[in-house]
Protein backbone atom coordinates (compact mmCIF):
# COMPACT_ATOMS: atom_id res chain seq x y z
CA UNK A 1 0.00 0.00 0.00
CA UNK A 2 1.33 3.57 -0.93
CA UNK A 3 2.09 5.93 2.01
CA UNK A 4 -0.82 7.73 3.02
CA UNK A 5 -0.99 11.66 2.35
CA UNK A 6 -1.55 14.47 4.35
CA UNK A 7 -4.47 16.20 4.41
CA UNK A 8 -4.07 20.12 5.85
CA UNK A 9 -6.35 23.09 6.26
CA UNK A 10 -4.92 26.76 6.01
CA UNK A 11 -7.22 29.55 7.81
CA UNK A 12 -6.10 32.38 5.99
CA UNK A 13 -3.70 33.15 2.85
CA UNK A 14 -2.07 35.60 5.67
CA UNK A 15 -0.59 32.30 7.16
CA UNK A 16 -0.21 30.08 3.93
CA UNK A 17 3.41 30.04 4.30
CA UNK A 18 3.31 27.60 6.75
CA UNK A 19 1.71 25.25 5.40
CA UNK A 20 3.33 25.72 1.25
CA UNK A 21 4.11 22.18 0.02
CA UNK A 22 5.33 21.87 -3.28
CA UNK A 23 3.80 18.21 -3.52
CA UNK A 24 -0.06 19.36 -2.62
CA UNK A 25 -2.98 19.70 -4.76
CA UNK A 26 -4.11 22.95 -3.21
CA UNK A 27 -8.09 23.39 -3.12
CA UNK A 28 -8.84 27.65 -3.38
CA UNK A 29 -11.77 28.14 -1.29
CA UNK A 30 -14.04 30.87 -1.37
CA UNK A 31 -17.74 29.87 -0.96
CA UNK A 32 -19.32 33.54 -0.46
CA UNK A 33 -18.70 34.08 -3.36
CA UNK A 34 -15.59 33.84 -5.48
CA UNK A 35 -14.93 29.98 -5.49
CA UNK A 36 -19.08 29.47 -6.49
CA UNK A 37 -19.05 32.51 -8.80
CA UNK A 38 -15.96 30.88 -10.60
CA UNK A 39 -17.09 27.33 -10.62
CA UNK A 40 -20.78 28.82 -11.89
CA UNK A 41 -19.35 30.71 -15.05
CA UNK A 42 -17.30 27.47 -16.61
CA UNK A 43 -20.91 26.02 -15.60
CA UNK A 44 -22.18 28.74 -18.06
CA UNK A 45 -19.88 27.91 -20.73
CA UNK A 46 -17.06 29.78 -19.80
CA UNK A 47 -13.49 29.26 -21.48
CA UNK A 48 -11.02 30.80 -19.34
CA UNK A 49 -11.19 32.84 -16.53
CA UNK A 50 -7.83 34.89 -15.50
CA UNK A 51 -7.86 35.76 -11.90
CA UNK A 52 -5.85 39.26 -11.65
CA UNK A 53 -4.84 40.68 -7.66
CA UNK A 54 -5.09 44.37 -8.04
CA UNK A 55 -8.48 46.46 -9.69
CA UNK A 56 -5.36 48.21 -11.85
CA UNK A 57 -5.04 45.27 -13.45
CA UNK A 58 -8.50 44.17 -14.16
CA UNK A 59 -9.20 47.81 -15.53
CA UNK A 60 -6.06 47.94 -17.85
CA UNK A 61 -7.80 44.16 -19.11
CA UNK A 62 -11.40 45.95 -19.74
CA UNK A 63 -9.69 48.81 -21.37
CA UNK A 64 -8.07 45.96 -24.14
CA UNK A 65 -11.75 44.79 -24.82
CA UNK A 66 -11.99 41.99 -22.01
CA UNK A 67 -15.01 41.21 -19.76
CA UNK A 68 -14.22 41.99 -16.84
CA UNK A 69 -15.43 41.30 -12.90
CA UNK A 70 -14.09 43.27 -9.95
CA UNK A 71 -15.43 43.35 -6.78
CA UNK A 72 -14.11 45.27 -3.60
CA UNK A 73 -15.35 44.36 -0.08
CA UNK A 74 -18.56 43.22 -2.19
CA UNK A 75 -19.29 45.87 -3.79
CA UNK A 76 -19.04 45.77 -8.00
CA UNK A 77 -16.19 48.51 -9.46
CA UNK A 78 -17.77 51.06 -11.97
CA UNK A 79 -15.77 49.90 -14.98
CA UNK A 80 -16.96 46.34 -14.62
CA UNK A 81 -19.02 43.80 -16.09
CA UNK A 82 -19.55 41.56 -13.03
CA UNK A 83 -19.50 41.58 -9.56
CA UNK A 84 -18.92 38.38 -7.19
CA UNK A 85 -22.35 37.28 -7.69
CA UNK A 86 -22.57 33.67 -9.09
CA UNK A 87 -25.95 34.75 -10.59
CA UNK A 88 -24.08 37.27 -12.79
CA UNK A 89 -22.07 34.75 -15.09
CA UNK A 90 -25.28 33.59 -16.75
CA UNK A 91 -25.11 31.42 -20.29
CA UNK A 92 -25.62 34.53 -22.60
CA UNK A 93 -23.09 36.07 -21.20
CA UNK A 94 -20.24 34.04 -20.47
CA UNK A 95 -20.15 31.54 -23.01
CA UNK A 96 -17.02 31.00 -25.05
CA UNK A 97 -15.74 33.98 -22.75
CA UNK A 98 -12.82 34.60 -21.67
CA UNK A 99 -13.34 36.76 -18.11
CA UNK A 100 -10.87 38.47 -16.16
CA UNK A 101 -11.67 38.21 -12.21
CA UNK A 102 -10.54 40.20 -9.32
CA UNK A 103 -11.63 39.88 -5.94
CA UNK A 104 -11.27 40.50 -2.38
CA UNK A 105 -9.82 37.38 -0.76
CA UNK A 106 -10.07 35.08 -3.91
CA UNK A 107 -7.66 36.16 -6.51
CA UNK A 108 -4.65 36.49 -4.31
CA UNK A 109 -5.28 33.01 -2.59
CA UNK A 110 -5.09 31.43 -6.08
CA UNK A 111 -1.79 32.96 -7.35
CA UNK A 112 0.74 32.56 -3.44
CA UNK A 113 -0.13 28.83 -4.54
CA UNK A 114 0.75 28.50 -7.88
CA UNK A 115 3.68 26.79 -7.60
CA UNK A 116 1.98 23.58 -5.96
CA UNK A 117 1.26 20.31 -8.21
CA UNK A 118 -2.01 21.55 -8.63
CA UNK A 119 -4.05 25.02 -7.99
CA UNK A 120 -7.80 23.70 -8.32
CA UNK A 121 -11.10 25.75 -7.60
CA UNK A 122 -13.48 24.22 -4.65
CA UNK A 123 -16.72 25.03 -3.40
CA UNK A 124 -20.16 23.11 -2.33
CA UNK A 125 -20.96 23.45 -6.04
CA UNK A 126 -18.33 20.39 -7.25
CA UNK A 127 -17.74 18.91 -3.92
CA UNK A 128 -17.95 15.43 -5.16
CA UNK A 129 -16.34 15.49 -7.78
CA UNK A 130 -13.19 17.39 -6.33
CA UNK A 131 -12.96 14.27 -3.64
CA UNK A 132 -12.58 12.11 -6.20
CA UNK A 133 -10.58 13.64 -7.90
CA UNK A 134 -8.27 14.34 -5.33
CA UNK A 135 -9.21 10.55 -3.66
CA UNK A 136 -7.47 9.58 -7.01
CA UNK A 137 -4.33 11.40 -6.94
CA UNK A 138 -1.23 10.29 -4.53
CA UNK A 139 -0.56 13.85 -3.17
CA UNK A 140 -1.03 15.81 -0.04
CA UNK A 141 -4.30 18.01 -0.22
CA UNK A 142 -4.20 21.56 1.27
CA UNK A 143 -7.20 23.39 1.05
CA UNK A 144 -6.28 27.35 1.71
CA UNK A 145 -9.56 29.01 2.56
CA UNK A 146 -9.46 32.40 1.66
CA UNK A 147 -10.67 33.98 4.94
CA UNK A 148 -12.02 37.60 5.24
CA UNK A 149 -9.25 40.34 4.55
CA UNK A 150 -6.72 37.69 6.58
CA UNK A 151 -9.27 36.65 9.10
CA UNK A 152 -10.52 33.16 9.85
CA UNK A 153 -14.27 32.98 8.29
CA UNK A 154 -16.77 29.99 9.10
CA UNK A 155 -17.89 29.31 5.51
CA UNK A 156 -15.30 28.29 3.99
CA UNK A 157 -13.51 26.42 7.42
CA UNK A 158 -17.54 24.89 7.35
CA UNK A 159 -16.60 23.69 3.34
CA UNK A 160 -12.86 22.12 3.99
CA UNK A 161 -14.33 20.23 7.26
CA UNK A 162 -16.48 18.76 4.95
CA UNK A 163 -14.08 17.84 1.80
CA UNK A 164 -11.13 16.85 4.23
CA UNK A 165 -14.00 14.57 6.00
CA UNK A 166 -14.92 12.93 2.80
CA UNK A 167 -11.13 12.87 1.44
CA UNK A 168 -10.01 11.08 4.74
CA UNK A 169 -12.82 8.48 4.77
CA UNK A 170 -11.67 6.89 1.53
CA UNK A 171 -8.57 5.43 3.84
CA UNK A 172 -5.54 7.03 1.74
CA UNK A 173 -5.53 9.96 3.83
CA UNK A 174 -4.63 11.20 7.30
CA UNK A 175 -4.80 14.14 9.05
CA UNK A 176 -2.27 15.88 12.18
CA UNK A 177 -3.28 19.07 11.70
CA UNK A 178 -5.84 20.91 14.23
CA UNK A 179 -7.48 23.20 11.49
CA UNK A 180 -8.46 20.17 9.86
CA UNK A 181 -9.58 18.24 12.83
CA UNK A 182 -11.41 21.66 13.72
CA UNK A 183 -12.90 22.11 10.40
CA UNK A 184 -14.01 18.78 10.45
CA UNK A 185 -15.93 19.15 14.15
CA UNK A 186 -17.49 22.48 13.02
CA UNK A 187 -18.63 20.92 9.71
CA UNK A 188 -20.66 18.16 11.79
CA UNK A 189 -21.98 20.46 14.17
CA UNK A 190 -23.76 22.80 11.16
CA UNK A 191 -24.45 19.82 8.68
CA UNK A 192 -26.94 18.57 10.26
CA UNK A 193 -28.93 22.58 9.32
CA UNK A 194 -26.71 24.64 7.72
CA UNK A 195 -28.47 27.30 6.34
CA UNK A 196 -29.22 28.22 9.94
CA UNK A 197 -25.85 28.15 11.28
CA UNK A 198 -25.17 29.77 8.22
CA UNK A 199 -27.29 32.50 9.26
CA UNK A 200 -24.37 33.62 12.23
CA UNK A 201 -21.67 33.49 9.72
CA UNK A 202 -20.10 37.06 9.65
CA UNK A 203 -19.94 37.46 5.75
CA UNK A 204 -23.71 36.45 5.99
CA UNK A 205 -24.42 39.89 7.58
CA UNK A 206 -21.90 41.70 5.54
CA UNK A 207 -23.90 40.52 2.22
CA UNK A 208 -26.83 41.70 3.62
CA UNK A 209 -25.87 45.03 4.43
CA UNK A 210 -25.54 45.22 0.91
CA UNK A 211 -28.67 43.48 0.00
CA UNK A 212 -26.20 40.56 -2.01
CA UNK A 213 -27.10 37.42 0.65
CA UNK A 214 -29.84 36.38 -2.20
CA UNK A 215 -26.93 34.07 -3.08
CA UNK A 216 -26.44 32.04 0.00
CA UNK A 217 -28.52 29.14 -0.63
CA UNK A 218 -27.12 28.38 -4.08
CA UNK A 219 -23.53 28.69 -2.76
CA UNK A 220 -24.60 26.09 -0.31
CA UNK A 221 -26.02 23.54 -2.71
CA UNK A 222 -23.83 20.65 -3.13
CA UNK A 223 -22.74 18.61 -6.03
CA UNK A 224 -24.43 20.71 -9.10
CA UNK A 225 -21.47 20.19 -11.21
CA UNK A 226 -18.40 17.26 -12.47
CA UNK A 227 -15.84 21.09 -13.33
CA UNK A 228 -13.35 21.70 -11.75
CA UNK A 229 -11.92 25.15 -12.52
CA UNK A 230 -8.09 24.51 -12.39
CA UNK A 231 -4.82 26.85 -12.44
CA UNK A 232 -2.81 26.50 -15.94
CA UNK A 233 -0.19 29.26 -16.17
CA UNK A 234 -1.44 32.29 -14.89
CA UNK A 235 -5.68 31.30 -15.83
CA UNK A 236 -8.11 28.72 -14.80
CA UNK A 237 -9.24 26.13 -17.40
CA UNK A 238 -11.60 23.15 -16.90
CA UNK A 239 -9.64 20.62 -15.36
CA UNK A 240 -10.16 18.10 -17.90
CA UNK A 241 -8.07 20.68 -20.59
CA UNK A 242 -5.15 20.40 -18.16
CA UNK A 243 -5.51 16.79 -17.55
CA UNK A 244 -6.35 14.92 -20.97
CA UNK A 245 -5.82 11.86 -19.52
CA UNK A 246 -7.71 12.11 -16.45
CA UNK A 247 -9.79 9.84 -15.54
CA UNK A 248 -12.60 12.37 -13.78
CA UNK B 1 -27.24 50.52 29.91
CA UNK B 2 -23.43 51.11 28.11
CA UNK B 3 -23.35 49.84 24.82
CA UNK B 4 -22.07 45.96 24.40
CA UNK B 5 -18.66 45.34 24.20
CA UNK B 6 -17.16 43.32 21.43
CA UNK B 7 -14.91 39.83 22.03
CA UNK B 8 -12.81 38.98 19.01
CA UNK B 9 -10.57 35.51 18.94
CA UNK B 10 -7.19 35.67 16.85
CA UNK B 11 -6.16 32.34 16.26
CA UNK B 12 -2.58 33.52 15.46
CA UNK B 13 0.30 35.84 16.57
CA UNK B 14 0.19 36.38 12.45
CA UNK B 15 -2.81 38.02 11.69
CA UNK B 16 -2.95 40.10 14.92
CA UNK B 17 -2.89 43.29 12.86
CA UNK B 18 -6.23 42.53 11.55
CA UNK B 19 -7.25 42.29 14.97
CA UNK B 20 -4.86 45.19 17.07
CA UNK B 21 -7.69 47.12 19.06
CA UNK B 22 -6.17 49.60 21.75
CA UNK B 23 -9.12 50.03 23.87
CA UNK B 24 -9.08 45.68 24.58
CA UNK B 25 -7.85 43.58 27.29
CA UNK B 26 -5.65 41.02 25.46
CA UNK B 27 -5.76 37.76 26.98
CA UNK B 28 -2.60 35.99 25.93
CA UNK B 29 -3.66 32.37 25.43
CA UNK B 30 -0.59 29.28 25.14
CA UNK B 31 -2.23 26.59 27.28
CA UNK B 32 0.52 23.81 26.69
CA UNK B 33 2.33 25.36 28.07
CA UNK B 34 3.61 29.15 28.40
CA UNK B 35 0.24 30.80 29.94
CA UNK B 36 0.18 27.67 32.22
CA UNK B 37 3.71 27.70 33.11
CA UNK B 38 3.70 31.64 34.11
CA UNK B 39 0.74 31.12 36.03
CA UNK B 40 1.77 28.56 38.10
CA UNK B 41 5.06 30.42 38.64
CA UNK B 42 2.89 33.67 39.74
CA UNK B 43 1.12 30.78 41.84
CA UNK B 44 4.37 29.72 43.67
CA UNK B 45 5.38 33.08 44.73
CA UNK B 46 7.12 34.49 41.71
CA UNK B 47 7.76 38.06 41.80
CA UNK B 48 7.92 39.18 38.40
CA UNK B 49 8.71 37.57 34.85
CA UNK B 50 10.14 39.32 32.24
CA UNK B 51 9.29 38.03 28.75
CA UNK B 52 12.04 37.87 26.07
CA UNK B 53 11.29 37.31 22.24
CA UNK B 54 14.91 35.81 21.95
CA UNK B 55 17.37 32.89 23.20
CA UNK B 56 20.16 35.79 22.72
CA UNK B 57 18.28 38.02 25.03
CA UNK B 58 17.18 34.93 27.29
CA UNK B 59 20.94 34.20 27.82
CA UNK B 60 22.23 37.98 28.56
CA UNK B 61 19.92 37.58 31.53
CA UNK B 62 21.27 34.82 32.44
CA UNK B 63 24.62 35.91 32.41
CA UNK B 64 23.89 39.07 34.92
CA UNK B 65 22.40 36.60 37.38
CA UNK B 66 18.53 35.95 36.54
CA UNK B 67 16.68 32.74 36.72
CA UNK B 68 16.10 32.10 33.10
CA UNK B 69 12.82 29.62 31.30
CA UNK B 70 14.08 29.42 27.71
CA UNK B 71 12.85 26.54 25.20
CA UNK B 72 12.41 26.41 21.42
CA UNK B 73 10.17 23.44 20.35
CA UNK B 74 9.73 22.15 23.57
CA UNK B 75 12.97 21.17 24.80
CA UNK B 76 14.88 23.49 27.51
CA UNK B 77 18.19 24.95 26.62
CA UNK B 78 21.15 24.22 28.04
CA UNK B 79 21.70 27.27 29.79
CA UNK B 80 18.54 27.55 31.23
CA UNK B 81 16.99 26.96 34.30
CA UNK B 82 13.51 26.26 33.71
CA UNK B 83 11.70 24.93 30.54
CA UNK B 84 8.32 25.15 29.82
CA UNK B 85 6.83 23.34 32.38
CA UNK B 86 4.54 24.56 34.63
CA UNK B 87 6.16 21.45 37.41
CA UNK B 88 9.23 22.97 37.06
CA UNK B 89 8.06 26.25 38.72
CA UNK B 90 8.13 25.06 42.22
CA UNK B 91 8.04 26.94 45.02
CA UNK B 92 10.95 26.35 46.81
CA UNK B 93 12.32 27.30 42.94
CA UNK B 94 10.65 30.44 42.60
CA UNK B 95 9.06 32.21 45.64
CA UNK B 96 10.11 35.94 45.62
CA UNK B 97 12.09 35.27 42.02
CA UNK B 98 12.59 37.65 38.66
CA UNK B 99 12.11 35.05 36.15
CA UNK B 100 13.09 35.79 32.60
CA UNK B 101 10.75 34.18 30.40
CA UNK B 102 11.36 32.96 26.42
CA UNK B 103 9.27 30.27 24.43
CA UNK B 104 8.44 29.41 20.84
CA UNK B 105 4.66 30.91 20.41
CA UNK B 106 4.36 32.90 23.51
CA UNK B 107 6.46 35.65 23.82
CA UNK B 108 6.08 37.22 21.34
CA UNK B 109 2.33 37.38 21.59
CA UNK B 110 2.73 39.28 25.00
CA UNK B 111 4.65 41.87 23.49
CA UNK B 112 3.05 42.43 20.09
CA UNK B 113 -0.41 43.12 22.35
CA UNK B 114 1.63 45.49 24.54
CA UNK B 115 0.12 48.83 23.22
CA UNK B 116 -3.95 47.54 24.21
CA UNK B 117 -5.43 48.74 27.53
CA UNK B 118 -4.41 45.45 29.18
CA UNK B 119 -2.52 42.76 28.18
CA UNK B 120 -3.07 40.03 30.60
CA UNK B 121 -2.22 35.98 31.32
CA UNK B 122 -4.97 33.37 30.75
CA UNK B 123 -5.14 29.66 31.15
CA UNK B 124 -7.98 26.96 32.35
CA UNK B 125 -5.59 27.64 35.74
CA UNK B 126 -6.87 31.24 36.58
CA UNK B 127 -10.25 31.26 33.83
CA UNK B 128 -13.18 32.19 35.75
CA UNK B 129 -11.52 34.93 37.77
CA UNK B 130 -9.95 35.94 34.61
CA UNK B 131 -13.96 36.14 32.97
CA UNK B 132 -14.98 37.64 36.12
CA UNK B 133 -12.26 40.81 36.03
CA UNK B 134 -12.70 41.50 31.86
CA UNK B 135 -16.71 41.44 32.79
CA UNK B 136 -16.10 44.00 35.06
CA UNK B 137 -14.58 46.16 32.97
CA UNK B 138 -15.64 48.51 30.22
CA UNK B 139 -13.42 47.09 27.76
CA UNK B 140 -13.55 45.39 24.18
CA UNK B 141 -11.83 41.64 24.95
CA UNK B 142 -9.24 40.00 22.37
CA UNK B 143 -8.50 36.99 23.04
CA UNK B 144 -5.05 35.99 21.03
CA UNK B 145 -3.95 32.62 20.84
CA UNK B 146 0.01 32.00 20.14
CA UNK B 147 -0.90 28.92 18.29
CA UNK B 148 1.97 26.82 16.89
CA UNK B 149 4.59 28.66 14.69
CA UNK B 150 1.72 31.01 12.68
CA UNK B 151 -0.48 27.75 12.84
CA UNK B 152 -3.80 27.69 14.78
CA UNK B 153 -4.07 25.29 17.42
CA UNK B 154 -7.24 23.61 18.94
CA UNK B 155 -5.91 23.43 22.75
CA UNK B 156 -5.67 27.07 22.61
CA UNK B 157 -8.81 27.56 20.65
CA UNK B 158 -10.85 25.62 23.08
CA UNK B 159 -9.48 27.53 25.87
CA UNK B 160 -10.74 30.81 23.77
CA UNK B 161 -14.02 29.35 23.42
CA UNK B 162 -14.52 28.54 27.27
CA UNK B 163 -13.71 32.31 28.13
CA UNK B 164 -15.72 33.52 25.17
CA UNK B 165 -18.57 32.00 26.38
CA UNK B 166 -19.06 33.25 30.25
CA UNK B 167 -18.13 36.68 28.95
CA UNK B 168 -20.36 37.04 26.23
CA UNK B 169 -23.51 35.30 28.81
CA UNK B 170 -22.74 38.45 31.43
CA UNK B 171 -24.60 40.30 28.35
CA UNK B 172 -22.30 42.97 28.44
CA UNK B 173 -20.73 41.65 25.65
CA UNK B 174 -21.29 40.32 21.73
CA UNK B 175 -19.43 38.93 19.16
CA UNK B 176 -19.86 38.65 15.57
CA UNK B 177 -16.35 37.55 14.82
CA UNK B 178 -16.46 34.13 12.86
CA UNK B 179 -13.57 32.65 15.09
CA UNK B 180 -15.19 33.25 18.26
CA UNK B 181 -18.84 31.87 17.24
CA UNK B 182 -16.35 28.72 16.15
CA UNK B 183 -14.35 28.75 19.31
CA UNK B 184 -17.46 28.77 21.33
CA UNK B 185 -18.64 25.35 19.35
CA UNK B 186 -15.45 23.48 19.57
CA UNK B 187 -15.77 24.33 23.42
CA UNK B 188 -19.07 23.03 24.09
CA UNK B 189 -17.75 19.54 21.74
CA UNK B 190 -14.74 19.35 23.50
CA UNK B 191 -16.06 20.09 27.41
CA UNK B 192 -18.14 17.30 27.61
CA UNK B 193 -14.69 14.55 27.56
CA UNK B 194 -12.00 17.56 27.44
CA UNK B 195 -9.49 14.99 28.75
CA UNK B 196 -10.43 12.69 25.54
CA UNK B 197 -10.97 15.96 23.18
CA UNK B 198 -7.32 16.99 23.79
CA UNK B 199 -5.83 13.83 23.19
CA UNK B 200 -6.27 14.09 19.30
CA UNK B 201 -4.34 18.17 19.09
CA UNK B 202 -1.02 17.72 17.45
CA UNK B 203 0.19 19.51 20.32
CA UNK B 204 -0.10 16.52 22.43
CA UNK B 205 1.89 14.43 19.88
CA UNK B 206 4.83 16.64 19.95
CA UNK B 207 4.88 16.79 23.83
CA UNK B 208 4.17 12.83 23.94
CA UNK B 209 7.29 12.44 21.46
CA UNK B 210 9.69 14.39 23.77
CA UNK B 211 8.03 12.67 27.17
CA UNK B 212 6.83 16.88 27.98
CA UNK B 213 3.34 15.38 28.13
CA UNK B 214 2.68 14.84 31.49
CA UNK B 215 1.21 18.48 32.36
CA UNK B 216 -1.46 18.10 30.04
CA UNK B 217 -4.26 17.60 32.59
CA UNK B 218 -2.61 19.85 34.88
CA UNK B 219 -3.30 22.60 32.06
CA UNK B 220 -6.52 21.72 31.59
CA UNK B 221 -7.36 21.90 35.27
CA UNK B 222 -10.15 24.91 36.10
CA UNK B 223 -9.95 27.93 38.60
CA UNK B 224 -6.79 26.59 40.78
CA UNK B 225 -6.02 30.38 41.36
CA UNK B 226 -7.55 34.23 41.31
CA UNK B 227 -3.95 35.43 40.05
CA UNK B 228 -4.39 37.14 36.93
CA UNK B 229 -0.56 37.98 35.45
CA UNK B 230 -0.39 41.51 33.42
CA UNK B 231 1.98 43.22 31.67
CA UNK B 232 3.56 46.39 32.83
CA UNK B 233 6.08 47.92 31.14
CA UNK B 234 7.78 45.08 29.50
CA UNK B 235 7.30 42.72 32.58
CA UNK B 236 4.58 40.62 33.89
CA UNK B 237 3.36 41.18 37.64
CA UNK B 238 0.60 40.14 39.58
CA UNK B 239 -3.10 42.23 37.52
CA UNK B 240 -3.53 43.40 41.82
CA UNK B 241 -0.49 45.17 41.70
CA UNK B 242 -1.20 47.01 38.37
CA UNK B 243 -4.67 47.68 39.89
CA UNK B 244 -4.90 49.10 43.14
CA UNK B 245 -8.15 49.91 43.10
CA UNK B 246 -9.15 46.69 41.26
CA UNK B 247 -12.27 44.80 42.80
CA UNK B 248 -10.71 41.49 42.28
Amino acid sequence: MEKRKKVEVCFSPAIYSAFHNNDAIVVIVDILRATSAIITAFMNGAEKIIPVATLEEARAYKEIGYMVAAERDGIVRDFADFGNSPFNFTTDRVRGKEIVYSTTNGTNSIMMASNSFRVIIGAYLNLNSLAQYIINKNHDLLILCAGWKTKFNLEDTLFAGALAEIVIMSNNFFTICDSTLASIDLWNIARKDLMSYINKVAQRHRLKKNKLDDVIEYCHTLDQTNIIPALKDNYLVKLTELESNSKI
